[in-house]
C-alpha cells in the first residue's frame, strides 16, 4: 500500500472490514514514518468523523494496533505511536542485561534521533511513483520542468563508443572526471568562487559530498553546528555519524552569530566544534539568503574559534549569480563549498562536488575513494557536455522566470486561504504561518493524499509549531489551499507557540 | 610527476640537478604514500648503486628530504620516512596545548591506521591513466579483458529517449531500480541464495555497499571481525568509522574459528563484535574459497555470539557458481550478502548490491538515503540488460577460460623465477613467496615501473615478510619476472619471517 496516494475512503464492500482498513492505515503510515515516535493518534471521535464510520470501529481499530504493539495507550490522554517497534525493542531487552550500562550497538538497532524520523519519510516519499497529485510538501522540481532532451543529447553525445571505453573500462580519476572538473570551475567564476579543477571533488549528489566533507573533517563524538530551522535528514545523517548537532537559531540574514559564540564556548574546549554546516543562497526551507555582512561577521567568527565552513549551494541553479557566496568571500580558505544538479537538471544521475581548500583536498579524495572508490565518468561528462555548451544556463534562466510565475500565484492563493509567509518569499520555498499546529495537520491533509512538510521536521528536537514548508512549484492547485482551509478548520485544531525562525528572526 | 609511470634514469642533462631529481623522486613517493611512514629510506650504498649516481649525491638528495621534514634520520640505522607530514605535525602541535589529552580531531587530520597507507596508495594508482606497463599488484581486470561493444549496446538500449525519462528526472527508488533488483534476484539463484527483489538494495558499488552496511549496524568504538590477510583499504574504511579491527587468521579453509572465538571471548561483554566481515569465495590476497565444513561451523559460531556476517562476493563472476556461498547456507539469515560488477563489466559505472535479511534491509535503505539519497537508474538498468540477456554470463566465461590460461602462464614464471605460492592458485590473484622482503623488493620494482602489492598491505599491522599478490592477469610478460629475479637478487635483500597466511595456515 502506498501511504501517499490519495487515500480512498474506507470501503464497506472490500475483502477487509472497516476496522482491518482503518488499523492497517495507520499501521501502514507508522511504519513509512509518516506517524512519527510520540505523535498523537486522533481522538475516536475526530478520526470517526473523518472516516464516516462509527466510534466503535475506531475503537476496534485502535485496539489492533495496541495489540501489534505500534501505539500505547495514555490514561486521559489518548493513543500515542511508540517510541519503538515492538521487535525491536524486544530484542533489546534479550540483548540487554538487566545492569547493563547504554544497550550496546552493532546487531541492536541505529535509532535515529527523534525529529528526523517524519523528515526521512518525507525523504522517501521524493521517490514514490509519479502521476499522483503534486506534493506540496516535496524539496525538488517536478519532472516536466525540466529538459529531457538536453539530456538525451548530452547522453548520446559522451556514450558514443569512442568515449565510452576509457570512461567505462577503468575506474576513472580519483577526483573525478577532469573534463567536468575543468567546467565546474570555470562556473564558479560566476559567483566569484576561484576553484581551479584541481580542488574540485566530482561525489554522487552534494549529499554524499557533505557525507565526504563530514567524515573527513569530524570523529564520533565531535559536534556540529547547523541552521535550525533546516533540513532535517542532514541532522539525521551527522547523528548517525556519532556527531552531536548543536542547531543555530537562523534569521533572514544568516545565523545568530551572538548564540553561534555562545554556543561554541558553553563546550568544553576539546569538545568545541570545528564545523558549520549552513545553505548560505536560498536557505531550506525559510528560502533565506545570507547577508552580505552578516557573512563577512561569520567569516571572522569562524576564523577566531577555528571553525570550517561548509556552504552546501544546492539550490544555487534557482538564485541569481550575484548573491554572495561564502566561498567567495573568504577564497576558500575555511569555506568548503558543495553544490549539485538534482535541484535543477536530474535528480537520479547523482552528480555533484565539492570545492576545498588545497589542503583539505586529498583527505576529501581518500575519504570518497574507502566509501565508494570513484564516481561515474559517464554521467559526469553529460553534465559538463550541459555545461560547456551554455544549455544548463538557459535552461536554469527558464525555469527561474517559470519559478517566479508560480510564486507569484503561490503567494496569493496561500494569503488567500489565510496563511502568512513567516519569511519573505524566494526561491523554490515558502515558509509559511498556518496558524494551526502543522503537524496535525499533516496528517488530516494525508487522508486526503496531499503530503506537507511540517515545520517540525526542520528541527533538531521535535517541536510543535505553526509553520510548514512548501514548495511554489507544487501549490499550484487551488484545490490544495482549500483543502488546506477546510483542514485548519478542523475542529480541536490547537495552535502551539511556534519555534524557530518566526520567533527568532522578525 | 607520476610515480608510477615507468621511471627515467635520473638524467644529467635536465634542468633539476641529479640531488634534485633523486630528492624529488622520493619526496613525490612519500606524498603519494608509496612510501609509508615508518619505512626506510634504501642504504646510501644501495641508492647510489641503483641510481648510477655517487654516494655524495645521495646523501645531498636525503639532507634535502630531512630538510622538508619528510624524513627523519636515525642514529645507526639511516633515514625513514616520518609518521607525519610537516604541516599537519605543525597544527597539531599548535592546537594541542601541552597538557592536553588526545589531540582533538575536527580540523586536525584524521589518522588513517599506519598500514593501510601505502594499500590507499595501491588504491589510487588503479587510477592512472592507461598506456604504461601492465601492473602486477593491481585488483583489476586490464581494462582490454572487458566487453565494450556490449556495453555500448546496452547503454544505448536504455538511454533511448522513452526510457530516459522516468529514469533520469525522478531520484528513482529508494532501493534502487526494480528491474535490476529483479534480475539480480534470479541471478543469486544460480548460487543457491534465495533473495527476494525486495531484499536486494542497490549501491554504488560494492564497496558502497560495505559502507552502507557497516554505518547501519555499528557505532564508532565498535569492534568488527575481518580476515588476515584481507583487504586493508577495508580496514581503513573500518578504522576511519571508528571501529576496531579485529584481524581473524585466514587460512586455506576459511577463518581460524578457534582464534575468532577467543577473540570475540577476550572483549568485554558490552564490546563483543557483532559483525564478521569476509571474502569468502576468492579471497583476495589468496584465492582461498571457504571449505564447506567450515562454513557450517562459522554459521554456528555466529549464531553462538549473535554476529552478523557480511559476505562479500566481489570476485563471484570469476568463480564457479557451485562454490558455496553463506549466504546459501543460512538463507540470508544473519548473512548480508553483497557483490557488484567492477571486477567483470564496468569499474567506473560503481553498480554493486547487496542482499540482506528482510528485518535489515529498511535500516540499510535509510542509511542510503542519508549518505546518497539514491542510486544510478540508467547504468542499472544496462546491466540489467546485461544479465537478462545472459551476456554477462558468456562474457563471465570467456574471461574465465582467459584467465586459466593466463593463470597458467603466470604460475610457470613465477616458479621459473623462484617464488612459491603459499596458496593454490586459483581465480584472478596469487599469493606468492618470493623469500625476500616484500616491501623492499616493491621499492625497488618501483625505480623499474612495476607496481607490486607486497604482503604487509593486507595485514592491520604492518609486519614485514617475504610474500606478495599478483594478479594473473597482469603477470604474462617474462620481462616482469625477470626483473623480479634480478631485484631478489639485490645485495641486502633480507628475508624476515612471513606473517599470516603461509605460517598459519599450512
Amino acid at each position: 500500500m502506498n501511504p501517499l496516494a490519495p487515500l480512498h475512503p474506507l470501503s464497506r464492500h472490500a475483502d477487509a472490514t472497516l476496522t482491518e482498513q482503518l488499523s492497517g492505515r495507520f499501521a501502514e503510515r507508522i511504519r513509512q514514518r509518516l506517524l512519527a515516535p510520540g505523535s498523537r493518534l486522533p481522538s475516536v471521535r475526530e478520526c470517526a468523523r473523518r472516516h464516516g464510520v462509527s466510534a466503535y470501529t475506531v475503537v476496534a481499530a485502535y485496539d489492533q494496533l495496541l495489540a501489534q504493539g505500534l501505539v500505547e495507550a495514555r490514561k486521559q490522554r489518548g493513543f500515542f505511536v511508540r517510541e519503538q517497534q515492538p521487535r525491536e525493542a524486544a530484542r533489546d531487552a534479550a540483548r540487554t542485561p538487566a545492569s547493563a550500562a547504554p544497550p550496546v550497538n552493532a546487531a541492536a538497532p541505529i535509532a535515529f534521533p527523534r525529529a528526523p524520523l517524519s523528515a526521512i519519510a518525507l525523504m522517501r516519499s521524493m521517490f514514490q511513483p509519479p502521476g499522483t497529485r503534486p506534493m506540496p510538501g516535496l524539496g525538488t522540481l517536478p519532472s516536466e520542468w525540466l529538459d529531457l532532451p538536453m539530456l538525451s543529447t548530452a547522453l548520446r553525445r559522451v556514450s558514443s563508443g569512442a568515449l565510452l571505453g576509457p570512461l567505462a573500462l577503468q575506474y576513472g580519476e580519483p577526483a573525478g572526471d577532469l573534463r567536468l572538473r575543468r567546467a565546474l570551475s570555470q562556473r564558479l567564476v560566476d559567483f566569484g568562487v576561484k576553484a581551479a579543477p584541481e580542488q574540485i571533488v566530482t561525489t554522487f549528489g552534494a549529499t554524499h559530498a557533505l557525507d565526504i566533507v563530514t567524515r573527513s573533517l569530524t570523529r564520533a563524538g565531535d559536534s556540529v553546528l547547523v541552521d535550525e530551522p533546516g533540513w532535517s535528514v542532514e541532522f539525521a545523517r551527522l547523528a548517525a555519524l556519532g556527531l552531536r548537532v548543536l542547531p543555530v537559531p537562523r534569521g533572514e540574514d544568516g545565523p545568530d552569530l551572538a548564540v553561534m559564540e555562545r554556543l561554541i564556548e558553553a563546550q568544553k574546549p576539546h569538545e568545541r566544534p570545528r564545523l558549520y554546516i549552513t545553505v548560505s543562497v536560498l536557505h531550506n526551507p525559510t528560502g533565506a539568503t545570507l547577508a552580505l555582512g552578516h557573512a563577512h561577521r561569520l567569516l571572522k567568527l569562524a576564523q577566531a574559534h577555528d571553525l570550517h565552513i561548509v556552504e552546501d549551494d544546492t539550490y544555487t541553479h534557482l538564485a541569481p549569480p550575484h548573491l554572495p557566496r561564502l566561498a567567495a568571500l573568504d577564497a576558500l580558505e575555511r569555506t568548503i563549498y558543495i553544490s549539485g544538479f538534482s535541484k535543477i537538471l536530474v535528480p537520479n544521475w547523482r552528480v555533484g562536488y565539492l570545492a576545498a581548500p588545497p589542503a583539505l583536498v586529498d583527505r576529501f579524495i581518500d575519504t570518497k575513494l574507502l566509501g565508494s572508490l570513484s564516481t561515474t565518468s559517464l554521467t559526469e561528462q553529460a553534465l559538463a557536455h550541459c555545461l560547456e555548451h551554455g544549455l544548463l544556463r538557459r535552461h536554469a534562466e527558464r525555469v527561474m522566470a517559470r519559478l517566479d510565475a508560480a510564486r507569484a500565484r503561490s503567494v496569493q492563493l496561500a494569503e488567500a486561504a489565510g496563511c502568512r509567509f513567516a519569511a519573505t518569499p524566494r526561491g523554490l520555498f515558502g515558509w509559511v504561518d498556518t496558524g494551526v499546529d502543522t503537524e496535525r495537520l499533516s496528517q488530516v491533509m494525508l487522508d486526503d493524499g496531499w503530503l506537507l512538510a511540517p515545520g517540525s521536521i526542520f528541527h533538531a528536537t521535535r517541536r510543535p509549531g505553526t509553520l510548514m514548508r512548501i514548495n511554489f512549484a507544487t501549490t499550484q492547485d487551488a484545490q490544495f489551499w482549500q483543502a488546506l482551509q477546510r483542514a485548519r478548520d478542523t475542529p480541536g485544531m490547537a495552535t502551539p507557540r511556534n519555534p524557530g525562525f518566526a520567533s527568532t528572526a522578525r
